[in-house]
């Protein structure tokens, strides 16, 4: 039970790892003719409790989408490590402007002149329901995880190692 | 009318490009349950026509999803150059042993160890209704169209060059 838990919160520390090693992510919603859609975004938060913000205008497409089906996918790609992350949760424009100059960063004035002054500006918090993560054989979780496995089963390293954390 | 076709057939050079650069893609799918799922998948094809091809078995789950709902999204990411491509479509299961032999590449065989006589093994093909690519500041699209928008506009260079190309 507790080398359980234990695996889980190794997990999800990796994930957060995973997470902030990225940066930039694809997030994905659905459009109002069925169609899913992603686009690169700019994460926000440092860590990860469950709950990832990004700075958008109330205005965009993906406002519009969210509130038709808040259902959305958040893709991590760390290339440089070859390992990804897939966050499925559920999303919603939540404005707050103490939490708006909280996560403000100077980069953010290319897309937002005003910084968190800036008219139409909102935030979208997505809450993670579900999140996977892939490391490949190049990565240290892969290494640890796959030759474990196969030193337990028999069979040889997995060619990725794929778990899922509930959050 | 002949400048507005050349732009489109450079935007579908520009997406062939990327795409064949980020090589690993992540591929979005609704799940049962609602979730919109994804998870990393290599690319089969190296030409883009508007159809992309994965190597998958029957019987995984995105098969399943896709049966439910076939709508898709594969988006790229080359963290490299700082481009993102992000393609919406729909998937369906085609299986075809003539293109297995053409797509196939030894590296797969970590997945499918019988080459294309794996059994279970099957083809996912992507009909891309839309793409849509990012190019950062950095790369060479912002360069020339943000650039060349600026002239016209007298609009400073957008920090991201977006545009839409339908198949």
């Amino acid at each position: 039970m507790s080398n359980r838990a234990t695996g889980v919160e190794d997990a999800r520390h990796r994930v957060t790892e995973l997470i902030r090693d990225a940066r930039i992510c694809l997030l994905t919603t659905t459009a109002v003719d069925g169609r899913l859609v992603s686009r690169p975004m700019g994460l926000q938060a440092a860590e990860f409790d469950g709950d990832l913000w990004f700075f958008t205008y109330a205005n965009s497409a993906k406002i519009r989408q969210i509130r038709v089906n808040p259902q959305v996918n958040v893709g991590f790609s760390d290339q440089r490590h070859h390992a990804w992350v897939s966050v499925a949760g559920t999303a919603a424009e939540e404005w707050d402007r103490d939490r708006a100059e909280r996560l403000w960063h100077p980069l953010l004035r290319t897309w937002f002149p005003d910084g968190p002054d800036t008219p139409g500006l909102t935030l979208l918090k997505v809450h993670a329901g579900t999140a996977e993560y892939w490391d490949s054989p190049g990565g240290a979780m892969v290494t640890l995880v796959g030759l474990a496995r196969a030193a337990v089963t028999g069979r040889p390293p997995q060619p990725g190692e794929n778990r899922e954390v509930g959050y």
